[in-house]
């Protein structure tokens, strides 16, 4: 084949290198979530101090999209579409990498809780926003998968879904700790967790928006909804007298 | 002068352009965390909610950034140390826009707490640790103005200085709400404060890297020192009984 065909077929055998990178990221930090939120439940440290050893591969792994992302640019410089490929992988591979870390120090504080003690009730609460999570960061991955802007459209829409969820728990853990002292350091390290979550929605919110930026050239410029009202939210202390 | 030379005039000046946009961005994420600091301190939810509203800014001169940089590496596709200027640039308005979204909510949390009975001992100690990272910040924005790798590596050091302090204070706010679940709520609210810090801290380091990275063309190695403990950290309750 004519020289120059070999350089683009070149070209796009890298591109899907890439994309092959982001898919494996999504698959590790998809299962370092779920796997933690598995470790919190079932309070089990060891599957915890699992999932703080693995998250050195997504590290590295992010590492590697960028540099590669940058030798690809200088090397073939690309230009509008082929851009906007390699500038979306470097974007998704760094919210990926976050969506790690925050898998990490859900882990470590499942280590710092050690105990049976936990509420079962407040678990429960966590558990399901990080089945929303979960699933919005599967959505958003199968949408860069299939370069589809509506697909990622539906997730950016449901990110206010995770946020009225965590609110409510912020909420009612206030509550619990207000009720016996013994609660607040278990209650505020799922405090912390249920914002790890929460944080994960965001970052896959970021993927979405990257996602239709990639697909359709554009920004979304439409303002996003916005139901995380926990830092505005002032529980009344109602004990005592 | 020759049209050759020309280009690559115009291309210095689009490069000073995209710096300049970084130290204005700098400069405005600096000032949203010592003014949502200075909000906390003296309970003003007036400046709160003017922190709240300037963040939009902070915003479209990140997109604005990565907007120039995208079309300034597919017009001109610059090689080696101009590529990694631009990167570099995009790597860091994104830590900037961070930046001023947790000053942004450091300013939703003093709306929520909006009283007076604040622990003036709690709050010096939330105010301490936001010294230190601004100082970070500022010496950080100066390591790149002035691509200066020595300071940024000095950036990366000192975090450790922060995450010790956080994991004190974190220890100490649980503490105080054991002793008083009147506390409690607004305890919370200064623990996800000065997590909000510890997380700025953690983006002045990462833009540090980012100039070590912009100065020598290498990803620092090393392991950066690590010294938040308060994912695991345990109070146990001593009161009641």
């Amino acid at each position: 084949m004519p020289a120059k065909d070999h350089i683009f077929k070149r070209f796009d055998e890298e591109l899907t290198e890439l994309a092959g990178q982001i898919a494996e990221m999504g698959g590790m930090a998809e299962k370092m979530v779920a796997d933690s939120i598995l470790a919190l439940v079932r309070m089990d440290t060891v599957l915890a101090q699992k999932i703080i050893g693995s998250d050195g591969r997504v590290d590295r792994l992010e590492k590697e999209v960028e540099e590669k992302a940058v030798l690809m640019i200088a090397q073939r410089q690309p230009m509008a579409n082929d851009l906007r490929e390699i500038m979306a992988a470097m974007k998704i591979s760094a919210d990926l990498e976050r969506v790690g870390d925050l898998a990490k120090n859900i882990s470590k504080r499942v280590i710092a809780i050690n105990s049976p003690f936990a509420a079962k009730k407040l678990v429960i609460g966590v558990e399901h926003l990080s089945e929303i999570a979960l699933d919005q960061l599967k959505n958003v991955l199968d949408a860069y998968s299939a370069r589809d802007a509506a697909g990622a459209a539906a997730v950016r829409q449901r990110d206010d879904e995770i946020d009225a969820l965590y609110t409510s728990l912020f909420r009612e853990l206030l509550t619990y700790m207000m009720e016996d002292p013994r609660n607040i350091t278990f209650c505020t390290h799922l405090l912390f967790v249920a914002k790890n979550i929460e944080r994960i929605g965001d970052h896959a919110t970021n993927i979405a928006e990257t996602v239709q930026y990639l697909v359709t050239g554009e920004q979304p410029t439409d303002n996003r909804p916005k139901s995380d009202m926990s830092s505005l939210t002032n529980v009344e202390f109602k004990g005592d007298k």
